[in-house]
């Protein structure tokens, strides 16, 4: 072979499928929603809903030594009745693409890495976490605010640029990301593009972590936020973004800190984010974070179980993207049957609030609470 | 490894990538299309149209022992010419989830498997029959009427939850199914909810077999109805469907018989389904089947032929979701170079009916007669 | 095994699945847009923007002896900026089918092949070759205005049947391909259909070499123009197309040339292509060609460098369907990593045009000049 090509990964033999599934059947109850043109809200009849609220099939491969490569393509929501508790859009067949990235690691250790490509900017351990992998039964409601601020979009990804990287020290490990993207939904009337104007998006994240590490080696995803009882350690991450002048905003920021908290069969973990929006005339604030408490807990060696709490809020000012408040209770026990691989989640969720959100936005619709039984298979 | 996880399969290594192809070629007479609006239907020019008329792409695994997972996607009619005289949609690119579901064995031999995910409801030996596996040029229009009916949607699949199992002994194999779906398409302005009426809709299906069984293993999918001369038996179906008040009926009911008999070369199914809605005004009947036959015939132990006919025949009373009477009537061979997965059929078709239906609304289309060659690859 | 069904590849296990990657980096400068209704061209902010701007994921195999196959999914331009001067449409992550066919040798060395599916007609070796192998920052703008003329499609492919074939003696190899198809964008309203009336659309194309093949195998797919400095030949390709009378036309014509020379640093090609549409009332002529010329340069035994030059040009008749006159220059360098697989790529495009075109409709848009970083990753 000529010295110029680079070298193939030995182990690389072709681009290998991945799939996950995360099958809900659900019976919502006290769901308002507005049937007529200009009527009033009415209660929909209580409903059970079978769906498929998230499904991926993609493919991922590392051609080269120090070269990864993964795309994933979503059919989310797929059966979900519109008047159900559940949060979302709604699906009859379509997919689309969830992520498609490179990432090449520049350093000899783990110390730098680039990824290029569509993905999520790294912020908000929420955010970033991997959709089937939480202990509480969704995620955050939350995480769809923080999303809808920074990119404008409800899945939450951007084409871009982000160096990233990792190193430990006795028991203290540091993780920090920097990614500039270009964010084409700052428009007035086109969401494909930025706008007259054009301002980058620069998005960044660090960690520290004491005690076990959150993960060995660096990668832009986060695994589950239970450990099995494996570790022991704490994880703290500072989260900020800015962008400036486009269409829509003369400038916008958020900012806000995670916690990751593993002891033992303790498994807790929270968020806070802040968020500013300029405009020529005005400023607005939102805010919203959440807490997720959950407890391993075995049974007769057999069975690995673990109830979980969390609660959520979110708050706007009137007049922002998103206002008033909006408030989850969700109260479950998760049943690992291999780990985060094949699971069954038996959850109630509450929810209250009241403004224009996506809990209720005070006219057209106020979503109800639910009961849920999860099944997820990743492969 | 410890006692709570469950064991993967010790045969797993990856999802397995699927795909198919039916690639058409036919001829179009007598087509007639409303050109202008409000105009007559006029006669359009006969024409060669090549088509992909079904084609899927997907992934299937068994991570466990006792589940297995697949999912499937279309991206069917492509280069479908609108004014062909092929039944269904035209499609310029677009791609569709059509099925996705985890099958988990309960019992330690195959008398009990749950299926969840989004799936064929189990009803009508024509609607859950693979797509590519029919010896008739296509599959009977007649389950258009029948999946229409029953959860509103062209390809009939729902969420859902489904129960079946099969056992055999001596000459006697029976098999079952029954599921429970939501159906997001009784809404009245909104398909993708069931509005503000909600009932389960309940499908099952039992099927009585004399001689070789149909199906070995349990599964959702049914084979190719021919068993290339190796089968001696008869199974009868019986279906049947319920679903309560909804937006747009008061009740809506379906049900009837199929039945496929292989012996030797001789390979004969039919099926005669009966559906009722009732509305607060009235109710409504719509019946449709199908009989189809093909004879094995090997030409100089090199060349395997299968010559088929097929008679359809659909009714619907005036005002129900389709009226009048829809007849296809398809002649043809169809040479199986390596069983059902690589396949060259020559067939010609000719339809009639009135009323307003798939055959024609008596206004804006009335569907022409066609020659067809087809090529249907299975990997 | 029965005599009667065909034998499979010993070779073949399961469909592999291919995925490919392209993704830019431009800044774009002097982009010119209409931002309110009826208003003037305003020149919008010089901006970044990261895209994907081509992507592909598929499967491929081949399960019998002489009969391969292959299905490949888009989901080009995602993250693509309205207001960058890149050309072609956006995209917020849906996906689309771009190549579906199946390839059966019939003779028993590659002097004939039939090709059936939805596939590139064979013409114009700018239009064939793969989209992410050309030597150029991008392929040249003037394949959109021959696929637009011939099939009516962006992407260029079309449903049909080809016939082709390569041979070989001495220093002489003929390329020939000749295919028929349904073309479904020939109607006045519906693009699904070809309209009252119908007319195939025959395809054909010649290619002669002298020296070193282009390729040893037949296949519809064109590789990369460069051959790494191996290849002495050189191939002159004569391209036509006819298609008679249709909704939109009475008959609709291409004609043209293409040259591909390489002689060791040097890979040079271009093409020429004549279009003439008739209309009962009048003649349309469309012309469009490019020449592109790259020289391979190592350096220091190990950075494989080809700096590029590229000019293209269209002209159209007032009322054709594309008119005025589009210009591009483009200059850059590549560096082959590993050859077509893994490259990057720097270049500088200036644009320049009137009349009603993919450059500018002189009244809602005229495109900017732009610098750009690739990144091509083949998988």
């Amino acid at each position: 072979q000529e010295n110029y090509w680079i070298k193939t990964d030995s182990l690389f033999k072709y681009v290998q499928p991945v799939a996950s599934l995360q099958f809900w059947s659900t019976y919502t109850m006290g769901e308002k929603d507005q049937l007529t043109d200009n009527g009033p809200m009415e209660s929909v009849q209580d409903r059970l809903n079978f769906l498929i609220r998230r499904a991926r099939i993609g493919f991922k491969g590392k051609p080269y030594k120090k070269l990864s490569y993964a795309v994933m393509i979503q059919y989310d929501n797929m059966g979900k009745d519109r008047f159900s508790a559940v949060r979302g859009s709604t699906n009859t067949g379509t997919l689309g693409i969830l992520d498609a990235y490179a990432t090449w690691r520049i350093s000899k250790n783990e110390m730098a890495s680039l990824t290029v490509g569509y993905f999520h900017p790294q912020i908000s351990r929420e955010c970033v976490t991997g959709d089937l992998l939480v202990n509480s039964f969704d995620k955050s409601p939350t995480q769809a605010y923080i999303r809808q601020h920074i990119t404008g979009k409800g899945y939450g990804r951007a084409t871009g640029i982000n160096l990233g990287g990792l190193t430990s020290k006795h028991l203290v490990t540091i993780d920090y990301n920097v990614g500039i993207f270009s964010n084409n939904t700052t428009s007035e009337e086109f969401t494909e593009t930025s706008g007259k104007y054009w301002s980058p998006l620069v998005v960044d994240r660090v960690t520290f972590t004491v005690g076990d590490t959150e993960k060995k080696n660096y990668a832009i995803n986060y695994d589950a936020n239970n450990y099995y009882s494996k570790r022991k350690g704490i994880t703290v991450g500072l989260n900020s973004s800015v962008q400036g002048k486009t269409d829509i905003f003369t400038s916008n920021y958020a900012g806000g800190f995670d916690v990751l908290f593993n002891y033992g069969r303790w498994n807790i973990d929270g968020e806070w984010m802040y968020m500013e929006r300029h405009t020529e005339a005005q400023t607005y604030n939102m805010k919203a974070g959440h807490i997720r408490a959950g407890y391993n807990l075995i049974i007769k060696d057999k069975i690995f179980l673990e109830p979980c709490v969390m609660v959520t809020n979110f708050e706007g000012d009137q007049g922002a993207q998103f206002s008033g408040e909006d408030r989850m209770l969700d109260v479950g026990v998760n049943w690992y049957l291999n780990k985060k691989n094949c699971k069954l989640s038996l959850h109630y969720i509450t929810q209250q609030g009241h403004g224009d959100n996506n809990y209720t936005d005070d006219i057209t619709f106020k979503k109800g609470d639910f009961a849920g039984l999860a099944f997820v298979l990743l492969m």
